[in-house]
């Protein structure tokens, strides 16, 4: 499998890639929903599975096919860390 | 407690309410989250606790205070419930 982008884990089996993301409060939240919202309708791939309380957001990344983690979800992993303000900025 | 709202559980302790929607496809799923995050900015309560996938939304509703479920979040709930469409509609 290539290199995870920053701060993903690979988990289970099938595997996924997961990664939590935190925020101050919750404008900062749904500022990020909505981006993860508008990048997965532009590359065409539906969120699998998200998590999300009022700082946090947890994303869970599966294989299209079922199989193992591929260059898609790499690419949108990547993706997804460059929407993200951290709680500190 | 006052009655549960139609397909809403109390659940845990301290208690809390949930219930499970469920979409034919990921534009019915998507336009029932963004029209959850517009209810709740506009009552100034945030999700406590939201999952989902492309064709479910959990909802987990918490008391405002760390104590019993009260109108305010059986209120939400019915709410909530007005703007779902169910699969079949």
């Amino acid at each position: 499998m290539a290199e995870l982008p920053e701060a993903w884990e690979s988990r289970g089996r099938p595997p996924t890639l997961f990664r939590r993301f935190e925020f101050e409060r919750y404008s900062g939240t749904r500022a990020f929903l909505d981006a993860v919202a508008a990048l997965t309708e532009e590359a065409g791939r539906h969120p699998q599975k998200i998590n999300f309380g009022t700082t946090y957001v947890n994303i869970t990344l599966e294989a299209a096919n079922g199989g193992e983690i591929g260059e898609g979800e790499i690419d949108l992993a990547t993706r997804i860390n460059a929407l993200y303000k951290p709680a500190s900025a």
